[in-house]
Order: C-alpha cells, then structure tokens, then sequence
C-alpha cells in the first residue's frame, strides 16, 4: 500500500493511496504514529479526499533520524574522482540530516548563499518500523516499514566569504557535512509504499532528470552495501527507532561528475518506479 | 530559572525548580512545548512535587536537532595531538548527534560493543528559543532559550571486528563520526537554565571528575568560537529551531591524551556551576 501525508484545510493530515487521484484520510498528523502501528492494512478511512485537492507532504516531517550512506554506489565513488572501494575492507559510511533538511513533492530547494556548488543525488530512502538494535542483516529488512524515493541535495563545496586552509583534511570533511544539511536539502517522496508491496529493495529502478534530461540511470541492485547491510551496520551504533530514514546512496550521474550545478529554475524530477515520481524546483 | 523534565508516575512531565527540592509543575511532556513559548515565568503550577519523588531526565528528550562542535578549546586541540588552530582561517567545525543519544541525570551510559575507547567531553549546550536563520554574531544571543550542562560522550576508535583500511582519511573521519552516536552519548541536564539568569555564556565554569578525582577543569572563556558565533555559523547553514541543542565543545583533560577510557562502574560528574551537576554512571 502507497501511504501519504499531506496539508488539507491548513492542517497536516496522513492517508492511504485508494488510487492515483483519491486518499483514504486515515488520521491527522503525518505518517509516524501509523507507522509505530506498523502500518495496519485495515485502518477505516474517516473522509475520501481527491490527491488534486491537497498539498502532498514529505511522508515523514520529522524523523527521529535522517541517516545518509556517502559513497554506497561504485559508479558514483569513480565518478567523482576516487578509486574503487574494496568492501570486503570498508564498513558503512554514514552521516546524518536534520530534519530542517526535509521537504515534500513538489517543494522549492533553495540555493543557500554558502556554495555555488549545489548538486542531486537521487537515493532509496529506507523507513525503519520497528526498532532495531545490534540485528543481524538476515533479520534488518524485518524491521522496515517501506520505501520513499529520496534526493540528497549536496553542496559540494561551501564558501563562508573568507579564505580559510581548505587543504586541512578536517576543514574538508566538516565543510562536506555541513553541505548536506541546507533547508530543502533532503526532499522526500511522494509517498511511503510498504515493505509487503515493494518485493526485493536491490531491484528498485533510480532515475533522475534535470530540466527533462535523463542524468542518473541506475538501480539499487548496484549499492556496495545493500540496504539490510547498512539497516545492521547501523543498528550496531545506535538504536534505530520507528520512523527513522535511511537513505542508501545515489548511483553515477550527479552534477559534480560533469560539474555542472543547480541553478534557480532547474527542475529535478526523480523516479523510483514503484515508489513514484518526486518533483521538486530550484529557487 | 531552572526547568526540569522528569518521570512521575510513568508519564514525561516538565516543571520549574522552586527550589533545590520542590518542582512547580507545569504540564505534561517535556520542555519542548514551554521552549517554544519562550520559557514564560508566570506559567502556573498545576502541582507541587518533591525532586526526590521523581525521576529527572534529559530537558529536552526529542530536540530536532543535536549539534555539536568538535576542536572548539585550544588546549583540547593540542593535548589529542593537534597544531593550534588559527581561528582567522577557520570555520566552526559541527557534526550531528542523534536522540537516541541523549540521556539524562542518574542514567546509565552503556558502554558499546564497537569500541574500547570510551571518552568523556564535559560541554555547556546552548538551548535555541525562537528560529534562528542567517543571524548576525551580534543578534545570536537573542535566539538563546537558555543552558544545560552536557556529556559529548565520544568513541576514540570503533572496531567492527575485521580489517580494514584505516590509513584513509575517509574511514577515519566517518568512524570518528559515529564514535558520537551510541545510546547514551549525549547525558543532558540536571536542569535547563534560562538565558536571563545565566549571564554571560562565555563565564561558565567546566568541570568533569572521574570516580571523584578532577579530569576537567575549563571555562567557557576559552572557546575558540564563542556561543554566538556557534549559533551564528549554524543558521548560515540552516534553520535553527526552538529546542535545537547545540554542544560548544569540550575544554582539555579528556580520557584520549593519556590513554584512559571509561570502564563499567565509572561514575561521571560533570559541573558547569549555575548550570548543576550532571551525573551518570558507566555500564
């Protein structure tokens, strides 16, 4: 089943998909507290509103955590300049967004003044339902509750208006962090297709398109750590909690290959199949 | 004024300190709601009840966001083997911190299974009160709710259990990361001190003792970037919102320049004066 959440009469509401034009309205607020319930099939719809009628929202505006795996792609990690990883040598690289980050379909992502180098990266985000700690990867893809499409805005390089030592290895890192958090950063959507319905998560197509033009081509099958290495890696440092996202990396394709960046007015369009189309502009 | 959240009764609820040992009970849930009302004094109490009938826990359980800055005291820099930093050529250095790391007074932090160098970093936070985007040095304090005392619990080192190239950079710097997320890294309160009563947060003393013998002995006045320029730096990079948290860094005397790690049955105590005595135990 396709879940959404969405503002109606000013008011953030959730519901289930019937079709691609109608919502069963199952409650107010967004996704999380269904999906602490584990996402029950039966749940009584209390209205039927139509998709036109509403402002689809990012399926979950506020995870306890937004977590994002760097460099889970081979195409991507040669792409940008570096060499082949050996996984059997290499465990999951993993950071995290605020959830100020976080922005729904069809939302603006606004250029921060920080960096003139803002670039894509269309992503699976996984959703954790029920918590998970030190699992095992036979067990991690039994605790999540489904799938979103995903895009992990990236400023690849950030300028703070004065010259600092950029060749300081630490100076370079924390810039990197710092240029995944901007406001709209992470755009979520449009809606959450649960785990039953989505099958095997290593056979999901990611497409993503600029301004109609075909930039990334590639599909999950091709992540260095699949998504139940990185559910068990992450669950040995920390306690993964309904709710919380994972997104698992972006394939070849991205800006910074080419070095060619957004710019106001470009529109991205990323399409993960069975997960659907996220669309978002540049302002 | 001092404000608590605490356990009664099985439900969260917040108060303001009356005393060393009465609590002026304000709601349910924790500080969040009353942060983002602007800590009004006035509120009134719906019950009175004893420090010692409850469990404290963390002010803020939930925060959207938990920053914190790494390398921010000289001489913590150069005891782990780092040149001084020269702050003209420098930007804040901030990573995040997810909630499940927070805990709070009299809790126990359990010592993971990744890593045999668990390190203490007493810190004052800093609690954001209204949103904070783009502000100026000058008007960043003006976004400050108030203070806690604070624990930036930190793995030196992880080990997964099998080889891998850490002579890289990236490895390095990614382990470094999530050596900063276990549950129970992030030991918050005993109270939530409001700003008008904390003065200057470029005064506050910080202390962290060890099984009762002195391991850190600082004050805030020596930041390389202060409280505002902290606050500053980050609303460039995003919005900062009412009940984000950030951690300011830690002075000299942490575990990792003599090679001493915290061991089950340790007992942390960290003072930050007008701010209270946070303490926890190791498991």
């Amino acid at each position: 089943m396709r879940f959404v959440s969405y503002l109606r009469d000013g008011a953030v509401r959730h519901g289930r998909l019937d079709d691609d034009t109608t919502i069963a309205e199952l409650g107010d607020g967004d996704l999380q507290r269904l999906v602490e319930q584990g996402l029950p099939p039966g749940t009584e719809a209390t209205a039927r509103v139509g998709v036109g009628e509403v402002t689809l929202l990012a399926p979950l505006q506020r995870p306890g955590k937004l977590l994002a795996a760097a460099a889970n792609y081979q195409d991507h990690v040669t792409e940008t300049g570096g060499e082949p990883l050996d996984k059997s040598r290499l465990s999951p690289r993993l950071f995290l967004k605020p959830p100020t980050s976080i922005v729904g379909p069809g939302a603006v992502i606004p250029l921060p003044d920080i960096s003139h180098e803002v670039d894509w990266e269309a992503e699976l985000a996984v959703v954790i339902g029920t918590a998970a700690r030190n699992v095992s990867v036979a067990d991690a893809l039994g605790h999540v509750a489904g799938y979103m499409a995903a895009n992990d805005v990236s400023a690849r390089s950030v300028d703070y208006g004065f010259e600092r030592d950029t060749d300081d290895k630490a100076v370079w890192f924390f810039d990197w962090l710092a240029g995944k958090w901007c406001d709209g950063f992470a755009p979520l959507g449009p809606w959450l297709l649960s785990a039953d319905e989505a099958g095997d998560p290593q056979a999901i197509p990611i497409r993503l398109d600029l301004n109609g033009v075909t930039r990334q081509h590639g599909s999950t099958k091709d992540m260095i750590f699949s998504v139940a290495e990185l559910i068990a890696h992450a669950s040995r440092l920390m306690t993964l909690e309904p709710g919380d996202v994972i997104l698992t990396g972006t394939p070849s394709g991205v800006g910074a290959a080419t070095g060619e960046y957004l710019k106001p007015g470009d529109e991205l369009l990323v399409d993960l199949g069975p997960l659907g189309t996220l669309r978002n502009t540049v302002a």
